[in-house]
């Protein structure tokens, strides 16, 4: 940095800082998160941001490898490109000799690649939760980035129902924990395919899955459209429409759904879980119309959405506060077979702007020490900075104001950074050894105090 | 995932997952740390793992340049190269056409970018802390990784000594909680100038530090050669050995110090640090030596290295448990002049490995939930289940085994997840409502309690 060239401070389009009283709110939902995920014997991991392509390749879809962050190659990254692929500027073909490692898109791939790696070391069932960022490079706006957290807690190797009860109720205690009124909509893939398969087109299935997946945002008439559009008749909308519309959002549709194998495997998963449940969960709620977009899921499945009544105005804007699900194959791509896996995620970024919006976070959160030494003049922080010291050893967080006092910005610091308690130290302070105490909310002193009444105070 | 094609499970090079007893470890560590900072008023930011080339290069010299990860941009990316460029594989004249986006390669570059950034949303003197991975395109090599994490606290915007009074505590006080035995060495940068400027050749400065730094590692008579080939003659290389290994490492050497202004400042400096610190800090130690590779320092300078007395066999590799120091014009190239910071950081991987191998870590870092309800067949584990659901409601975190306990293998998920207390719970217990709760460690073994017994116990 010997020669100083400007440059406009900027972040790359799609990512964020955070100010401390953002870090502060986020680290309240990340340790209410953890602290439920550890009470019910959830084990943190991490994986680096850094995988190899072929990890990460034809996981997501096509779509998704588009969204793919890749990383350039070290050194003399083109040397080993075909000329003629470089003559025609062929970036598709060119990508696969000048990038060997991307930034992870989820944090699920990398768990089933973890879990295979290292099962030799694990303990199963393997019950682990994961908080940390993912890449995508979808187009920014407004609550989309592209750089975001995900907060994942899955079982590995389990195949019974009470993990499906267990992760219920850790969204149940979650939500209240944080003071958020939610329903938790759950459902199986299974009934969903039994649906399917009474119109006998299971070629249609992935299809019909997404569109049932988009039955919150987008009319039936239009949805009808695309089926037809994709070669469905009117028959067979008619039919999918009475099973799934009409007769599925109430409980499920039972006289469809046992019909065949599928429909009874889910009939009788549902039951069982319902029946271990019983009236613990409240706010966990059947939803027959529910699918998930992601085609991996095999069983039960969950979504959790703010329960409208929670907000006054309603003006809110709904979506997605978690989801989640049973997925049967999905170490399956990293050589190990039949280890059934089910999990849920919490979204992390949009409960955390339902928080802001609703004021959930408590005022606690963010408050920084406990108190604030202001030197009255220069020659005095000194004096400050041994008293801030004795308390500190005290186990009282507390630091001196080492701005300009003369301009009386200190009450704006005291503002930002929340700090309950202020002292004022000068000449008379020295001389005497006692105190002031001012509480900055309730505006209440306390004079007089020795530094030792002090510590016993602020204790 | 339709079709399953099948894939070896691999990290990409240089990077690293943890197993949940690392995490729990480096939770420890970072833990530690966060509640120092926050008890002296350092408040959490974030940035994020992206940032534009611009902001990168030319920050961290020629050499970071190359270790800098870069992300390819988006779509067809080669549609910008002009052509020739392409035709002869020219990757140095590529990259600017295809990477706008980079990987951090430190926090302190994208500190300098975010004060400027949100100076208007930030209290000054801005007292910041930030741990977070960084990346680096180096050769891995035993404990050196391409994804590692960083720790730094520093405070913009303050001139004041207090600011390093107060940073020489943190790190007096995180290394003694933490029971690191350390020897936290300090020096002042414009003594080093000073000691330069003896031999009056100031356009060697950068040179002579970067040689200051190695001798440590490296034989004064190799330095020796290297300075001479690079153009000083033996009389100046003798000069500066005689005010640099000979009297710099005692105390600084005073009278060669005080014949410049720049030495004076630096005696002014220290004496007032050492004078607030008085025997407070009796392993802080002056380092007349230590110089600190980085060229952006212009103040006091800290290193910190283990105590040789603290490895009993003296196994340990020595090397920085952190560094810091203060900087003058970090900010200027984001366009904010005058605004002088100081800073610490904490060597975290490494601090990780001493600490590992000196056995530091408390025992109860790794705790799983304090008791295990172990199901003694299958058809029992929904009665423990509920009775892990009545000890979770009071608070107390339990979990139920889900694996095949005929197998035997719950005892390896008690001793893999560090569980301190199991229950079995088979027929009896549910006729009884009595259980037998055993301690792992101690093997004690107390019966015939009641769930609400069992509650006080373990409360």
């Amino acid at each position: 940095m010997s020669e100083i060239k400007k440059i406009k401070p900027a972040l790359s389009k799609g990512t964020r800082d955070f100010l401390p009283v953002e870090v502060a709110k986020r680290n309240y939902i990340f340790e209410t998160i953890k602290s439920v995920f550890r009470k019910y014997g959830f084990e943190e991991i991490e994986t680096p941001a850094i995988e190899r392509m072929e990890t990460l390749t034809g996981k997501y879809g096509e779509e998704g490898d588009k969204l793919l962050f890749k990383i350039l190659n070290s050194g003399d990254f083109l040397k080993d490109v075909p000329k003629d692929e470089l003559a025609s500027a062929n970036s598709a073909a060119t990508l696969k000799y000048i990038a060997e490692k991307g930034l992870r898109y989820d944090l699920t791939v990398p768990l089933a690649r973890y879990v295979v790696q290292h099962q030799e070391n694990l303990a199963f069932p393997f019950k682990r939760f994961h908080i940390g960022p993912v890449w995508r490079a979808d187009r920014p706006q407004k609550g989309r980035y592209q750089e975001f957290y995900q907060c994942d807690a899955d079982i590995i190797g389990s195949t019974s129902l009470l993990n499906e009860v267990e992760l219920s109720m850790i969204y149940a205690e979650v939500f209240n924990t944080l003071g958020l009124d939610v329903v938790i909509y759950f459902n199986h893939r299974k009934v969903i395919e039994a649906l399917i398969a009474l119109i006998n087109k299971p070629e249609y299935a992935e299809l019909i899955i997404s569109c049932i997946d988009k039955l919150d945002k987008v009319e039936w008439i239009k949805i009808e459209s695309e089926l037809h559009a994709a070669g469905l008749i009117k028959e067979e909308t008619d039919a999918l429409y009475n099973s799934i519309i009409l007769k599925a959002s109430t409980l499920w549709a039972e006289e469809d759904i046992k019909l065949n194998g599928h429909g009874f495997d889910a009939y009788k998963d549902i039951s069982a879980m319902l029946k271990i449940i019983g009236d613990t969960l409240p706010n966990l709620v059947y939803n027959g119309r529910l699918a998930r977009g992601l085609n991996y899921y095999t069983g039960v499945i969950w979504e959790v959405v703010l329960n409208k009544n929670a907000t006054a105005n309603g003006n809110i804007t709904m979506g997605s506060l978690g989801g989640g699900g049973r997925y049967d194959n999905l170490t399956e791509i990293f050589g190990a077979k039949n280890m059934s896996g089910v999990g849920i995620s919490f979204g992390i970024e949009r409960i955390y702007d339902v928080m802001e919006e609703l004021n959930l976070f408590p005022a606690t959160v963010s408050q920084g020490v406990k108190v604030l030494l202001v030197p009255r003049e220069e020659e005095m922080q000194e004096f400050a900075f041994q008293q801030a010291h004795a308390l500190r050893s005290a186990g009282i967080s507390a630091e001196v104001y080492m701005g300009n006092v003369k301009k009386q910005k200190h009450f704006k610091y005291i503002e930002d950074k929340h700090i309950a308690w202020f002292i004022e130290v000068g000449g008379d302070e020295q001389a005497s050894g006692k105190f002031r105490l001012r509480n900055v909310q309730t505006r209440d002193t306390q004079s007089d105090l020795s530094l030792l009444q002090l510590i016993e105070l602020l204790e």
